[in-house]
């Protein structure tokens, strides 16, 4: 049963079918996490948001389709806590190594949603691009800065993108370990030409990682706004 | 009706088993090739193999384990055509930009077979494996030959590999254009640490593409061996 699911909560004065589609995802939440992706299912998922499988099918195409509602809105959450976790961090090259090993080392410490947010990357371009638009920022900075000189444009970023998403499935298989997102922000920055030693200070420089709250982990402050 | 197609040649003197998978694969790319891997279904490939859908399911779980398997084998196809392309090109940077380019270009200019090995390669990693047994040789061909100073472990490898892949799919879905393979082969040579101006020379230097051919196309010499 999720009546209160941080989907539902910030539907709560939307209309009823808003309010559906949010019991939905919230309950999605809830079957990936706990069944994994594989394994759940669209049946499950209606149960557990107390409607009937034709009205699951209302709101969403498939389980794919769901997931990468969920993915995209989980993405650009933790995308959101990175940002306010590197406030005052005001080197654009340390920020940008900050999120990425912030954001592989969360997303790989919760493999189910690393995995769904993986898949939901491969077939949701709108999801690359949500992420996209705070990477994005990072590097348009350090072209202001004179870090960078490379253009930044889609098909740059959408590499980037790639490589991350690469190094957190390694990670995610096992074949890579924690030095995952160190490894693939030098790789990064060797490609926009950063100084190869600059490169290397910034991805294996010690960072404090935060910790970083899943909408299934439902914050008094989160439930606030 | 698929009796000779490259996969049943290829099985022909193996036992009944074997055949029937073969059959299954070459009806596989029948369909992939016509309807899309999308509108493709496993009952039609089953009618255009002539056997009953249960020993579809004998030989393959479901679609896309058809799909992996098929891509997988014209990935591998491909990436020998290129490297017979390539015979007596001796430098490791221009073989790694003229494979990468080559490997774009065939692979966007036949959309259906692009997805279907975008798809593949993302759950598939004994393709990703294969495809980088070919690009490791060149790789490992720079090192000795003092060009590329990174240590070419799998990481490197794997990432390398997903930021082709990540071009390709610009391509197939038209975000980038032809210069796509250029583009992604002088980001991995900077990536690397090439010196700029040989990164940029060796990703847009005129080539001659060749002529590749898929194994739905037969010729005399597939035959042959």
């Amino acid at each position: 049963m999720m009546t209160s699911g941080p989907f539902a909560v910030e539907a709560r004065h939307q209309n009823k079918s808003a309010r559906t589609r949010a019991r939905l995802m919230d309950a999605a939440v809830e079957v990936f996490a706990r069944d994994g992706f594989e394994a759940a299912s669209v049946n499950e998922i209606a149960r557990m948001a107390e409607v009937a499988n034709g009205t699951f099918y209302v709101h969403f195409k498939d389980k794919d389709a769901i997931a990468a509602n969920v993915a995209a809105r989980i993405a650009t959450d933790i995308a959101d806590q990175i940002d306010r976790a590197m406030e005052g961090m005001d080197d654009a090259l340390d920020r940008f190594g900050f999120a990425t090993r912030q954001f592989i080392a969360f997303a790989s410490s919760q493999p189910q949603w690393g995995w769904v947010i993986i898949r939901a990357a491969s077939f949701l371009p709108e999801m690359h691009r949500q992420m996209e638009t705070h990477m994005c920022a990072d590097l348009e900075m350090g072209c202001r800065q004179g870090q960078i000189s490379a253009e930044i444009d889609a098909f740059l970023v959408d590499t980037i993108t790639s490589m991350v998403f690469a190094a957190l499935a390694a990670r995610l298989r096992g074949d890579a370990g924690p030095e995952a997102g160190s490894r693939v922000t030098e790789l990064v920055l060797n490609m926009l030409n950063i100084p190869p030693q600059r490169a290397h200070e910034v991805a294996w420089q010690d960072i404090t990682l935060k910790d970083l709250h899943l909408p299934t982990q439902p914050k008094t402050e989160r439930l606030a706004h």
